[in-house]
């Protein structure tokens, strides 16, 4: 059936008896995709009967549907014209793992951070009724979503906005991990009473409210959908799915199974990581080691415990000394200044792109007043989680800018190690790591004491190439070809990215003629920038290589750095050229 | 009494018979103190009996006490200590207009910015608990900063975390205007209730709840505090205040008391208002005009209506086509961005501050799909709104690296209401234009269509320089001086700083040996630096002026510009210096 189904008019033509077979069908071809390909699995098989009954109900493209951080947008895809992305492996690269505009019309935006649809639903409603159209808005937000302050700010808004708009809560009863917070408590309590429990989070914001137990059944849902559709004042739909449905090891692991590497269906087993050193590893060991030295040392999770090693094994050991505070990276950061006043050592792990949700709490509560905690900032480099709604390229942009804050780039993983003792056991900073990519060995012996100061790793002349965390295995590669050019290049690891080491600088300016940056960012307000600009009125020139191609688009690693000149050839062809 | 209370030690020596007293005299010293220098008038006259209580009760700095926002501070600053900076014209100025640290140990947190003392003051007892400590920890926070969304994501992880901690809701049933959302439609049913409606979302939340009705009574604020202080699980107390409370004037317009400029006390009247011709009023009449035209126009508010002219009476007269989101950045800026994708013209009116909350949402759900939505940004120059953490200078950081976003710097009246114009007319680009601070008229002729091309005001030669926005005025008067000195400037209105003209630079390397940019705005990932690296291999020398220094203080802007340098004379003074 579902090959057949081009767009939701030709799903309408298949007889509601005949839903559940075609639930199976995509559900087997979801299976089959992503054990091959990898992606998100435990969330779209919970979602088949909601997305399947939603594309019944409603009229897309005309009726609006707005899908939460859209990772679960697979059967949307199916059930909109693109059967072929999931039944036929030529195709498998039609799509993307995101609601996509540039695939569909029926995707309405880029979509990747969790807890926003409510609001761009809320807006959807307001242009229709501004410009008195009649059609139909719905969202479809999940459990672990609605714990992002943004979310709640959307209800409240909803509430008072009024008309016509169904917001769907996919209850899984789990974000990536396990859900926390006293919004849950409440969830269960709803679940667990047929949602009849007078204590009704939603109820008490105003919205009308519908229980729907059965989320796995597509004809219960179609029952429920058309009973709420046309309704006049906004309504929560809480539906109850289980995560990883119809998929025996997803059900029995939703967090493993969230978003999977390619896996063997039979069994549901991965294939053995080989990464013999990883910094995931490397921080969750260190964290382990101090917590029970320093019991005011806690680590800190906004939903993403794995992105510093810390399974549900790990997590029960670390008891109080760990905080998962739910997709919440605002609260996080305010949260962990609280702590680092109060006196203890918090340590608060995350990836660069959800940071961005804390621009404004990174400035005010946390370094305003050097409160000192410690960020660790995941995956921002070309390896890190690609895609344009989740490539880390701002941090530098965001972190590297705030007045007071160190921002520091390991090059190595002893330099990583050495950073983050020092900062846990300092009071004076608040402090940010950017986490690198790959495990190398430092090319220079352990300082005694840990400064801020840029590093000279090669003393060189004429040339001097300052390169950014993990960019720097680049840089050697470019000192070794210039150095069979004859040339002597300066090496330099700046370090700290929130400041420039201006001694360092004019001692440079000497012997040296050219200054090449290296980072893994965006170009434009990051640290080469600030190099440029402090040699502005100098005789020494200066240019800058990072990201400002591709930045907006989903991209393969290797030909982005490509994209942007970051390759040894290129690089040392342009020396060579400035240099004549 | 109150000169004689030099710590809270002093306040609890008087009889609580006596306190009435006390707060009729805390309350004439923030009248006339107010009256005379401007400030926070309403919130800190509702406040008065609280915080006395809250003092009465506790035992800081041993407690911990976190006010959120911390405009409403006034009281508590008296009782810690600083009586003297109400009381004493000559002192007036030994304090800031909020908590600081830099004052007195009992200022935990340098606050300015909403909703963020629960994560805060979370993190305070989260700390206490590990180190075993037996100290209580009490946070206020005002119904209007509860619709922020760190505020609720705060709320869950309190409620997760247990123990000792006192959520005190000071409802005054206002935000700086009237409040807006479901969850304000709860506290208006809990206070007709008296607190027993079924609805409740504090209990909802699973937080224990007690309604206090009496907020400006001190002896039934003692009781309830001293009833809940020592509870063992998070407890709210729903308090109700009256803000302006003890001054007629401020009581029937708390909304133009929130924040006064001085004014006559015995009639609550402001002096007349002379500025003929400002960008609040300019950008009022705009919007007004077009809406009748255009009834996809709306404008948008996060609870700060008269940034951009809405007073109550035209609130109300554009109805439908204006909507005060609350204290919501995060949801305004995608609730744009849905209204955009709808074909509605949304315009969101936002201190530059403030929206430093939004830094993720105008990445991913406003510009990654160049929704056409229009921002503007007040405030941010060196006029707005001043202090630490009110200041507008990372705006360019923010706004200026975002690909896709259309970031305009306006330097005149006709120049800011084109860009305005055609922003709201096209449908390719997200737009943010920074509203400048003084009104003057265009040196050039209006162009027929707008283009974000840099513009050449005066052409000249050697010297180029390039000023962003509201440093033109200053740009202007740099020329000057040069030609006095025979030489002949180059002047640039760079129109967008969210790109560099490349074009025009390009042309510009050829005549000239020295480019200088000017901004108000933090030179770190700022525009100049953009300039720089764009130079930094040519044969041309470029200087950046903007703002390194005093970033993190309280400032005078004419000494604050001083101090960084932005002056006619030290400009002139560089430029001659380097073209020796």
């Amino acid at each position: 059936m579902l090959n057949k189904i081009k767009s939701p008019k030709d799903l309408k033509k298949i007889e509601v008896k005949n839903l559940p077979s075609l639930c199976d069908e995509i559900r087997q071809a979801l299976i089959t995709k992503i054990s091959i390909q990898g992606g998100h699995l435990a969330p779209n098989l919970g979602i088949v009967e909601l997305t399947t009954a939603i594309h019944y109900v409603y009229n897309a493209p005309v009726d609006k549907i707005v899908f939460d951080v859209s990772h679960q947008t697979y059967v949307h895809k199916m059930l909109t014209g693109r059967a072929k992305a999931f039944t036929d492996t030529k195709h498998y690269h039609d799509v993307n793992g995101f609601s996509n505009p540039a695939e569909s019309p029926y995707d309405l935006f880029t979509l990747g951070h969790t807890s926003t649809a409510l609001s761009l639903a809320c807006g959807l409603a307001k242009a229709r009724d501004l410009q008195k159209q009649q059609h139909h808005i719905v969202t479809v937000i999940g459990d672990g979503s609605l714990s992002g302050g943004q979310a709640y700010e959307a209800l409240n808004n909803i509430v008072e906005q009024g008309g016509n708009i169904v917001v769907i809560v996919n209850d899984n009863a789990m974000s990536i991990a396990e859900n926390h917070g006293g919004y849950y408590q409440n969830l269960a309590k709803l679940r667990a009473t047929n949602g009849t429990s007078q204590d009704n989070f939603f109820r008490a914001l105003g919205l009308n409210y519908v229980y729907e137990p059965n989320g796995n059944d597509v004809q219960a849902l179609l029952k429920t959908l058309q009973k709420v559709k046309d309704c006049t004042t906004p309504t929560v739909v809480h539906v109850h799915t289980t995560k990883g449905y119809g998929y025996e090891p997803a059900v029995t692991n939703p967090e493993i199974f969230h978003y999977t590497a390619p896996f063997e269906v039979a069994t549901g087993t991965h294939k053995a990581d080989n990464h013999a050193d990883n910094y995931i590893e490397i921080t969750y060991e260190y964290l382990r080691r101090n917590m029970t030295k320093d019991t005011k040392l806690v680590a800190i999770t906004a939903a993403t415990p794995r992105a510093i090693g810390f399974s549900t094994e790990r997590r029960a050991q670390a008891n109080k000394q760990f905080v998962d505070v739910g997709i919440a990276e605002e609260h996080a950061v305010a949260f962990a200044a609280g702590l680092a006043k109060g006196g203890a050592h918090p340590v608060f792990g995350v990836q660069g792109s959800f940071l961005q949700r804390s621009f404004d709490q990174l400035h005010q509560d946390l370094a305003l007043d050097n409160n000192p905690a410690t960020l660790l900032v995941i995956g921002d480099n070309v390896h890190g989680m690609g895609g344009s709604t989740h490539n880390g390229f701002y941090d530098i942009v965001q972190l590297g800018n705030i007045p007071n804050l160190l921002y520091l780039a390991p090059i190595s993983k002893q330099n990583y190690l050495q950073m983050l003792d020092w900062s846990i056991k300092q009071t004076q900073y608040s402090v940010a790591i950017r986490v690198p990519d790959a495990v190398i060995d430092d090319p220079l012996p352990l300082t005694k004491q840990f400064t801020p100061d840029a590093r000279v790793v090669v003393a060189g002349e004429e040339v001097a190439i300052i390169a950014v965390g993990s960019t720097f295995p680049l840089a050697q590669k470019v000192v070794t070809a210039l150095q069979k050019q004859n040339f002597h290049p300066t090496l330099i690891d700046p370090v700290c990215v929130s400041r420039i080491d201006e001694k360092l600088l004019s001692k440079i300016a000497k012997k040296h003629r050219l200054v090449i940056t290296l980072e893994e960012g965006a170009l434009a307000g990051g640290f080469g920038q600030r190099v440029a600009a402090y040699y502005g009125d100098q005789n020494i020139k200066v240019h800058n290589f990072g990201f400002s191609v591709g930045l907006t688009q989903d991209f393969e690693p290797e030909a982005f750095l490509k994209q942007n000149g970051m390759t040894v050839a290129n690089i040392t062809k342009y020396v060579l050229n400035a240099l004549k």
